[in-house]
């Protein structure tokens, strides 16, 4: 017979590639490459390092122009972040929205290493009246949803400027002690931990420092969600990652024996906070246990979680609820807010498993 | 740490349901139902025992209504057949086309056990100039695409009579010997080797001889295809599988090591023939070699086939193909034909992995 099986991805797109992890394969604290989903827009840039040139410029008094090399002469940092994709989720949405239908898998835990953009931004010296830091990656093409732009342009994301000086937010080089791989945005990327990872732009090239808020595509029309103001509707760009826990194991819809202690297993993350407690469900939300954590409270990083459950004797459709609680006192919803369109889908996730004799 | 992974299966659709199996996980020649896919239109319909009755009527002498239990007491016939959904591998069409984005796991291969749908149409005396015969579900709904019907309708499928009256073909209420998974059609459900999973009605109450082609929604607008009389495009139902073989190790980008012997391993099926032969490609269809079969060639059921592997010494990404044949000389094509739209995706998949250090 053939040997076990290996970690892989799960085909959510296949061009532009969009790949998902089986959660159920995750164990460890850092998900190796082979297991970080992959959320490309446009194919993935071909950077040679050699060539490789990250430009920083906009309302900034030095421009620069860092070489590869350059930036891996500078003091660099290591902070472990989990991104997930804004879209994370989306297939339980029902009635079914448009966008990658996403599961459990688009979500992973890594450490990066890289240079501080905050000591990119105080070497290029930015305006007093900067108010927001845009970066954009070599992915280029024309996006799927109207309103269609007049041509290819680039992938972009701009962050408020204090968030971009936070020391945490790097222009990384390293995935877990490693280059990063292609479709993970070698050479160069950025990470904003706490933020979806729409925000952690790959295949970095310029960092513009701009004076008014950024209003590009993805800022915009993807990527945004609908406020009110005056009770008026308006566009607001994704940004924090509210809190949220996901079931890694059981599956959706796996087959779990009567009568036996099943280790439930899952993690949960937030944005600029950290999570404090996870509560599961194994009656669909009627009764509520608290989960023991796998790894401390740590800002930016997931929070392994398990529980030892104990399945019913009588057979049947069970569905099972993860419930996170961060130091802020936010809690996951019950559901799906509808302003938040086919964005954000933090809440409460329901795993329905069958339990057999 | 938790214990390792369980079977389990992906959502491809919440509702109605649609899941596939992560094709990595297939060791059995049997695939258990815990693996096995589902293709839903509709809610699965909750039927009972007691209640139910499978009515046969139309063109036919004696019109019948059979309870569950005299199903039962008829004589008994047992199929190995694959299903595979016509959608299947839907996510490697570029660029995608509109339906559930299956990738590998909309296949499965289990034993079926059931009443011979030639006893039930020799009992109730089908007229001579009967063309089909139609299969109906208790199923019912509105289907997601145009030309929308005027109302809910329930699900339902015709077959040849010629194909009706084959011996193979059953009114089944088992599944691996065990009574059916309500989402695999409980109490009763048809079943149709060599033919696309959507002949295979579940949740079957009603069987109708019909003088002339039927041509419900599911006939002729929905698994359909566009053929050609004297130049002029035309629609005909899907009907029959061609010949095809699936990768199932290494899964899509999985990585693997430089280097070592993997085992590669998959299965292949076809129609109305048998599967003689699995060719195999590591370089993107350069070269080719032949794999070893794990099953002997048997109508109808799946072949798994195996193949040792020395991965290349230099890393990198490489696209495994399987190809395969059958005993009427049909081999797999390399493109998919856009006159089956969305369907029929048997062409050589490209299998991407990575070789790493």
């Amino acid at each position: 017979m053939p040997q076990s099986s290996q970690v892989g991805l799960t085909i959510r797109q296949k061009e532009p590639t969009n790949l998902e992890a089986a959660v159920d394969q995750i164990n460890t604290f850092l998900t190796p490459a082979e297991l970080f989903y992959i959320r490309n827009h446009f194919a993935a840039p071909d950077l040679k390092i050699a060539e490789y040139a990250l430009r920083v410029g906009g309302a900034v008094r030095q421009p620069l122009a860092l070489s590869y090399r350059s930036l891996r002469e500078m003091p660099s940092k290591t902070v472990v972040a989990a991104l997930e994709c804004a879209g994370n989720s989306r297939v339980f949405l029902v009635p079914s929205v448009p966008g990658a239908q996403w599961e459990l898998g688009a979500v992973g835990n890594a450490e990066w290493t890289g240079v501080p953009l905050a000591a990119l931004l105080e070497r290029a010296g930015i305006a007093a009246d900067v108010c927001e830091i845009v970066l954009e990656g070599a992915d280029r093409g024309i996006p799927a949803e109207p309103p269609l732009p007049p041509g290819a342009i680039s992938y972009a994301r701009s962050l408020p400027l204090n968030k971009a000086q936070q020391e945490e937010v790097l222009i990384a080089y390293q995935m877990n002690g490693r280059e990063l791989r292609r479709d993970h945005g070698y050479p160069v990327r950025a990470i904003v931990p706490g933020h979806f990872g729409m925000a952690s732009v790959k295949w970095l090239t310029r960092i513009e420092a701009v004076r008014e808020p950024f209003q590009g595509y993805w800022q915009t029309s993807d990527y945004g969600y609908w406020d009110r103001v005056e009770g008026m509707p308006v566009r607001r760009p994704l940004a924090e990652m509210p809190i949220k826990s996901e079931i890694f194991r059981p599956r959706v819809y796996e087959t779990v024996p009567t009568n036996q202690v099943y280790e439930v297993f899952g993690a949960a993350w937030t944005g600029e906070s950290e999570v404090t407690e996870v509560a599961l469900s194994t009656d669909d939300g009627r009764t509520w246990v608290e989960a023991k954590f796998l790894d401390p409270a740590q800002r930016y990083a997931w929070r392994r979680w398990t529980y030892e459950w104990l399945t019913p004797q009588q057979p049947g459709k069970y569905t099972l609820l993860a419930r996170a609680k961060d130091a802020c006192g936010r809690v996951q919803p019950d559901h799906h807010d509808p302003n938040l369109g086919s964005y954000v889908i933090n809440h409460a996730l329901p795993i329905e498993v069958f339990v057999r004799d």
